[in-house]
């Protein structure tokens, strides 16, 4: 396996978000292939997700992302707040993804609660935004569907 | 696969932070394993890492922690910003994921700079503390030392 971190190689300034893109991949000694996707919300050093917002939209997206796409490892929100990584086992195109995600953000603007919100399940319940979660994903659904959903 | 959310099956009133736990495995179609484990850094619910804190640790630790570990997938801090998931190839117990986070705390302690600390690599350069990484890691370093160091 080769370690790269691979994060440090897009050049921040050169993207437009939100965008969905393949940001990794890695073989596994018997020869799977796991996919790393960078699902960026915000735009990076312009804005960035309050940490209520993203930690809510990261409850709603564990459940909801992985009825979407398959063999899903991980959803993590990144430490900038400007995104998630999503992690998957097996190979998947940009688009696939991003198509997964607008199912996913129409889910989460239904949604009437987060779940796993209680000090059992949760590491910081208080901190949590389900009216902020909620805006983001309809500024991101916007731009996604405009960039995938074309005809 | 099977997919389990496996984060909101430990009971985070029940656990003393910080600690290191195997919180997930998955198995790969070729019979590869995947290891998670929960590196927790505050109390559930009762302390967060302010995020210029947690972002500067994702930096360094990401470098840090992948000459501890061998074959990372991926480090990412958790949205409830009370310590990183750490996801690797292959099998690992508690106890070796321990001493490497020991060392790597042990490094971010010594660190001058935030490796990536710019707009070009970073997604948000402006929201980073070199100060308060160093002071969670050095709190978490001597609990860790007193758990897994001793004779
Ligand atoms: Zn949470
Ligand atoms: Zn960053």
């Amino acid at each position: 396996m080769k370690v790269v971190v691979e994060s440090f190689t897009m050049d921040h300034t050169k993207v437009k978000a939100p965008f969905v893109r393949k940001c990794g991949q890695i073989k596994t000694p018997k020869g799977d292939v796991i996919t790393k996707f960078d699902l960026r919300f915000t735009q990076p050093n312009v804005n960035a997700m309050p940490t209520g917002a993203i930690h809510a939209l990261e409850h709603l997206m564990a459940g909801y992302l992985r009825e979407e796409v398959e063999d899903i490892v991980d959803i993590s929100p990144m430490g900038c707040r400007t995104g998630f990584y999503l992690i998957k086992i097996g190979e998947a195109t940009e688009e696939e993804i991003a198509k997964g995600l607008i199912n996913t953000l129409k889910k989460v603007i239904n949604s009437q609660e987060i779940p796993a919100l209680n000090p059992v399940q949760c590491g910081n319940y208080r901190d949590m935004s389900l009216f902020g979660g909620k805006e983001y994903a309809k500024e991101v659904l916007e731009s996604l569907e405009k960039e995938y959903l074309k005809e």
